[in-house]
């Protein structure tokens, strides 16, 4: 069985040693070891991949001990993953479809080893995608007087569904604090801009006036503030004044797919850790 | 002789044969031709090389022709510029010294076809290169009181040397309306961060503090607002939430060199023509 | 009406003017133009986008006039297409499916003006995703011993379905020399690797041998020579250490997906003119 | 005291845990892990930063600790840095200047923490760079007549110097076997191609043949085999149709100064391992 574990703590001497012993105390065989230490914020980060030989290991026991022997002497947030669980993801959209085709793609490919639940929208222009990639496709319309009730709508499905981490997927919507708070570090945004370069709406349109020589796209956990959340991933292409609004965005378009199918990829693989409104990305 | 003509006027019909068709009928031998048309703006720009058999040529009569059949009907903007006259250059430093070291080894490897007439410094720190390239070097302190009086010292040591453009190659003062007035679009300076991401002061650390994963230079016109000049050329680079602020500097350091080193070699070959606080940059 | 036309010939002085005159005196009104000048061969060329009012315009009388007044004094080759028509396509695949998705969802968005007349394959591993893009699928298996037969009837295919290029979306088979004959210049293939690093077979293992630390993608029209066509487009990633075959695989899909797709783009929208072995392409 | 701690042996389980703990009981404080291995020759590499308090710290019965508990049983090569000691570097040149103003720049700067023991040349086109920045210049000529006498005279001014690296800086000789075999592994060459893509004499010549649409630059440790050493650092930059050879030779000179300046700070810092003719680069 292979374990993921993630942990983080204040930084102190002797923690690489001491898990790393626990590891192969626990008949673990250590396939991937990273670690990262914020000076500025004294913070220990690491990220561990390994091997046990299922037949003697007992998880409960295991979990037990790492607490005892790791997470309360050394203050650790720790979280552990085994490859026999697959992530459910819902994916909101509302008209644009390059993203949306590029994630159900690559899911087809055998690429994002995930769950799709749902895909969900205000509109229903992309519903012949979800027929024709045989996912369930829920129309929820969002108006000023029923974003309430919409809000309420959509957390009933993510609940009912198990849903894990949510994709937008260019969902052009404000998602509501409360589903923010019930996926904390869990939703993943793609935003057309370099952040924070041309945060909010018409992020091309405001790049084209500006005279930039170079457009971007970057992925990030939603937070209550508008594209200020943490950065996963960002990817950049170079444009001239010979191009224009359209070309930007078409331009615009293969980085989102991209950055975005990158972010989501980090995210099931465990490789992306929050703090400080920033993230650690292993490799 | 070879020539470099630049034009931009409203955008008509039959524009391109006029101008060619001049040229040919002159005897002059077309061996570049770019052209762009603004289509928001309705504006026409053009960029077109010729060579010319200087014997029957005169170019007070070129001029003069040039005048009468194309700028007047079509109402354009032009320049025109010969191999022969190699342009003169003043370089504004304050203590950073990889965009110095970087434009005096172009220069003395016979990249830059230009004059250095001095190197201008609020601090004495890199005399010893100015030295060590044997250009010349002066020192004008600027603090409150003594800014008037600077910025005059300044005016008269661009005149007096013939200046025809400033680079600004990391000089960590404001420079005065009245130099900017006097060289509209001819002060090249080089901003260490991807504008409009990080305006002002401290880009690196700004980046940094938001988790970028991608910085970058940019080199632009100078104009009366700090950092929003025409844009002409910016280059990025990915950075990690294993990077310090150190490293970000040092990363960055390779990008202000080449961003500067570009767009000054862009405006000293005359592919730059700046409209609406952009610019067309010519291949 | 819309129309695009591209000539190369001899370079001489004279022929910008000459053909923009010409157009200028028919009415039309120039949008766009680029030329190039190959100093090396001394071979001009050029691409020319132009509007013409079609209530006064007869295409047969611009085309012999065209012919008379340029072609013939120049020794042109040229083309001229206009907007009303769409070019049919035909997908060659095997077993790897990205590229296909991608250009079947790039189809689909209405990013690629073509038709698909179909999509042949030697196995029949990605008929379901020909179905749930419904476009037709043909299986012709190719061995040894059926090598002319599957030749044929693939040229029956083309022929039938009046297909004017075909792109071969990870292709494993090389494809006939008649076939070839027939559409030259017209197919486009992708190889999964930075040419010429790497040409032929399993070029991931070849780089991973070889320690490279980026690898590539590389488009180019298939000539009789494996790997060695004219090249359209090519990027690249970067890759360390850390990387195993599989990861070099798995990054090199999205270089394949994107660096075919312009590929197609610029063909599409005649931007790629060939000669010596090499491309023009316009911008 | 900083030390740099490279260590490569069969991969086994426990080694991070046996190492980490090793430095944990002397007293020393991890400050960077970073480990890999490579699962095709199942071979184990670690790189470690640790710091020391000097007062209770003695390096050879660190050393000799090391030895017993560690370097025995698991069969390790490896070698240990400290931040005392600056490495002596010998630079070899030929005619072209860039590389050797940017690494004499960086320096200068202070970005290099390196002695520079001499610059060496076949030709004296440089020597007026090395008085301007005050290096010994050594002027070699090579011709087949002179060579090996040349290379005894190499030998000798290396030794002579402590030279512990040399970087050839477009030096257009092929160094001798017997200089290889006393620096193997410390000999930095810049190759102006992306290798293994036109490797030997004229790539920027090749790469405009083959009509290519990126080329690049290769910085590797330098072995028998003529570009074919375990390649450091590579990087690319786009050009097109309209770059003539010069286009590419200028574009190259960018590419290559940064690509090597890169490799020889990885080498300088210990970032660097070989293996199986390919590197690990730390990051």
């Amino acid at each position: 069985m292979k374990t993921t574990i993630l942990i983080n703590c204040p930084d102190q001497s002797g923690i690489v040693c001491a898990v790393t012993g626990f590891i192969h105390a626990k008949g673990g065989n250590i396939i991937y070891l990273d670690q990262h230490v914020d000076k500025q914020a004294d913070v220990f980060f690491m990220r561990l991949e390994s091997d046990f030989n299922t037949d003697k290991f007992s998880m409960s026991v295991f979990k037990n001990e790492f607490e005892t022997s790791l997470v309360l002497p050394y203050k650790m947030k720790w979280s552990l993953h085994t490859d026999d669980s697959t992530p459910t993801m819902a994916l909101f959209v509302s008209k644009y479809d390059h993203c949306l085709y590029d994630l159900l793609s690559r899911h087809n490919s055998g690429e994002l080893k995930i769950k799709i639940a749902f895909i969900l929208s205000n509109h229903i222009d992309l519903k012949h995608i979800a027929n024709q990639f045989e996912i369930p496709f829920h129309h929820i319309p969002v108006t000023k007087k029923t974003k309430a009730a919409a809000e309420t709508k959509q957390l009933d499905l993510l609940k009912k569904n198990g849903v894990d981490f949510i994709v937008l997927a260019r969902y052009m919507q404000i998602v509501s604090g409360t589903i923010i708070d019930n996926y904390s570090d869990k939703i993943i945004n793609i935003h057309h801009s370099f952040l924070p370069a041309f945060a909010g709406a018409k992020p091309y349109h405001a790049a084209f006036k500006r005279g930039v020589k170079i457009i971007g796209a970057t992925s990030h956990y939603v937070t209550e503030e508008l594209d200020a959340g943490p950065i996963i991933e960002q990817d950049v292409t170079t444009v001239s004044h010979s191009h224009t609004i359209d070309d930007f965005i078409a331009k615009g378009r293969d980085l989102e797919k991209i950055v975005l199918s990158r972010a989501v990829k980090l995210h099931v693989l465990h490789k992306t850790m929050v703090y400080n409104n920033k993230t650690v990305i292993f490799s």
